[in-house]
């Protein structure tokens, strides 16, 4: 895209440039909910890669990882990452390569592969992660703490039906997104 | 990807399934926020494709043409896409194939082209907004008008340090994704 100067950046971030006055309190909510999520992805990526050296698919395939101590069949990771659009066999190589995470194969599933955080990856994660919550702590400050709380609140009470909709909806790839 | 059932597709589309007990507020909120964006995004998609057979990058553009009935440059175009990952020229080749948009000159830039509605674009984008809209509006109906109002004022109140943020930063693509 070439570098453009701060100001168009942040218009072209903007969504809600987009709204005009007779344009629904709901239709405003959406592009501001969008334009403060993808500001918010955005932020984090960078973090990541400056400070890491990683991406947002990896941090999230790690994240995984580090959520099921047990591990995860390739399979089961793929369904888990595929809001991420992350492709889960090539960042394996990669952080298997890298001494991140271990395959086994899997007792009751001969074709079937289990993935592990190794130690050392289990190790660099917890840095990660703690850097990864730090960030967000700091791009939530502009809220207080019952600010945050009404938003989580207000939040936790749209996204059931978000949810209800998909499984009506049976669209297995409603967010998919390049993440790298 | 394949078919998974409904209850591993909300799994893999609820990032707060990644959440321990012991995250912080910001941490949970971020997740939240992510997955309601991701929910909706997804399902405006779908209804884009269902209802019109088109895309959020054909969507946007349009939109972006809709609030500038002057017309825009493509590398205008282009900065206020940034954010979708729209490929601007190939969309564009593609609407002005099918009668929804026009090319034309730009007087002070010999190598520049303006893009505008054409009549029969706008008038055909119209009922796309208004279908838009009314998914949007179902989308948030979970949430009273009163709510509708605090949760605009808490991202509006979230926002500006975010946009701050992306200005200090740089990144040109802060928040580039595949979208189509």
């Amino acid at each position: 895209m070439g570098s453009i100067d701060d100001a168009a950046l942040a218009g072209a971030l903007d969504h809600e440039t987009r709204v005009q006055a007779h344009d629904h309190t709901a239709l405003k909510l959406w592009l501001r909910l969008l334009t403060c999520t993808n500001l918010i992805e955005g932020s984090v990526r960078r973090k990541l890669r400056s400070e890491f050296e990683s991406t947002l698919p990896r941090f999230d395939l790690l994240a995984q990882l580090e959520r099921h101590p047990q591990g995860l069949k390739m399979s089961e990771l793929s369904q888990r990452l595929m809001v991420t659009g992350g492709n889960v066999t090539g960042l394996a190589d990669q952080l298997e390569s890298e001494g991140w995470i271990t395959r086994e194969p899997v007792a009751d599933d001969r074709r079937a592969i289990r993935l592990k955080l190794s130690p050392t990856g289990r190790r660099r994660f917890a840095e990660m992660a703690a850097g990864h919550e730090r960030w967000v702590i700091s791009l939530f400050e502009a809220l207080s703490r019952d600010e945050q709380q009404q938003l989580l609140r207000l939040l936790g009470k749209l996204k059931p039906g978000l949810l209800a909709g998909v499984q009506r909806g049976g669209d297995a790839r409603p967010a998919e997104r390049r993440r790298s």
